[in-house]
């Protein structure tokens, strides 16, 4: 099966409005090449920011944000994967819990919509992204985002596809077990920085796709140098011999490749690592 | 701590003898140059063939090529990874197994020894090496191998260091358990191919090395054109941010490296990937 994939590498600036504009025009125009799947790139609707994430978050009910990917996937007929945005979710139950004075939690999450603009799954980042490389970058999620409690595969018209976001790309584990369950396709929306990018953006991406035979994409907001966090850019698909079939550079721009999903097929029957796994020796899986 | 290793990529030949005194002058070479580790490849007394893994096969109690290492490491007071060997297991209790014809089994197998001479750890390869690339390469060690049976993490005077055979690397599992058992180092002598080597041998490297924040160092034969299997050589040394630290070409060389195990520390403490491991959500373990 051959799937035209859209990589929206977008540039994010502070203005939300602004931002699902350029969001809805960039799908738009992914459509009209024939895109079957289309990907936005992480807090595709939000600067990089902890502040920022509190200011612009929403809640997957009162989304503007999603209400406008529904409208434009069902309008289009178009697989949406909704980059991520900072998800809001009200408190309910304060009474429980008297030490708890937050009246909601925050989480990056990342909603895929079907072709009929339903949400067919949602995954919130289960790694949140604490570093601090000295003198060159320090970001802590942590102080404002929660971090979510499930590893996210996905039925879709294309085969499984499993999402991760950002930092969760550093983890084996999750896209280990999301490929064991069948996942053809790992999309991590993902805004690595001008340091960490260099260093191990492609790297990751190549290492996930090899490793597990499966296509690897990932798509970042383009570089904003106007704003705190830079993102690296260069959204990117690894195919599953481990190597870069596509890749951006750092300014905005649409990126639309042809995947062929019986090329995973081939490579498992050519080198056939998950046939050879030893799980008299080892496992691996879900908690 | 810092620690100098010594990779010995010698070329093998179809000579047992030759090949023991091609390790034996290689090793005295790297003493001199100060190394506190040396690192013998895959089947480096043997060429890379079916045939040729029984034909040379020794148990390890009457080793002549082990004794010979024995004797080096004790003289020259020195750690020494005995790449690997074909290594030879009769089988006693035949009569437990009527339908058992084989008088033997043969395991790809990797002997540490310390400085004193004595075999600190032994290494069975895990995971055989069955490839068919249509065209390019098609190679099956079980034909004449058998798998080991367990994952081995070995203590040594420069802390903990866990030992993999060429086409364990791919596995995953296999090195993110030596790294949560304390491994510092992981050894992967190999013997990658003209095909496989170019397209992975250095990506594997790299993604063990960063993915587990360790030192990931594989050692290869040289290539040697008049063998029926072309080694790809280029032995390499990648450090705990997933970078090349040196790597060598397809020629017999001796490549003496510097590595300093704080960076370990340095890079867990920047990008802290083993303490945000999710392990409320997945597991990984021995069997």
């Amino acid at each position: 099966m051959k799937i035209k994939v859209a990589l929206c590498q977008m540039e994010v600036i502070d203005n939300k409005e602004a931002n699902i504009k350029k969001a809805r025009n960039m799908i738009k125009k992914a459509k009209k090449e024939d895109a079957d799947l289309i990907i936005l790139p992480e807090m595709f609707n939000c600067p990089y920011e902890n502040d920022k994430f509190i200011e612009y978050s929403e809640t997957l009910e009162d989304s503007e944000t999603l209400k406008e990917v529904h409208k434009i996937a069902k309008e289009e007929e178009i697989y949406i994967l909704a980059g991520s945005i900072p998800e809001k979710v009200n408190i309910k139950n304060q009474t429980q819990n008297t030490q708890y004075d937050k009246k909601y939690e925050i989480y990056n999450t990342s909603c895929l919509f079907d072709d009929k603009g339903n949400i067919i799954g949602t995954h919130r980042k289960v790694h949140l992204f604490d570093i601090d490389i000295s003198g060159k970058i320090s970001f802590k999620e942590s102080d404002t985002l929660n971090a979510g409690k499930n590893i996210t595969v996905i039925n879709t018209k294309f085969g499984k596809i499993g999402i991760g976001i950002c930092y969760d790309i550093r983890f084996i584990e999750l896209s280990r077990i999301m490929a064991l369950e069948g996942a053809k396709i790992l999309i991590f929306p993902g805004a690595f920085n001008l340091t960490t990018g260099p260093a191990h953006w492609e790297l990751l991406f190549r290492s996930r796709a090899l490793d597990n035979q499966v296509f690897a994409i990932g798509v970042a907001p383009a570089l904003n140098e106007e704003s705190t966090y830079n993102s690296y850019g260069h959204s990117i698909i690894a195919n599953p011999m481990g190597e870069t079939l596509i890749q951006g550079n750092y300014s905005e721009e649409l990126i639309i490749q042809e995947i062929d999903l019986d090329e995973i097929t081939k490579v498992r029957e050519e080198i056939p690592v998950l046939k050879n796994r030893r799980d008299d020796l080892y496992s691996i899986k879900r908690i």
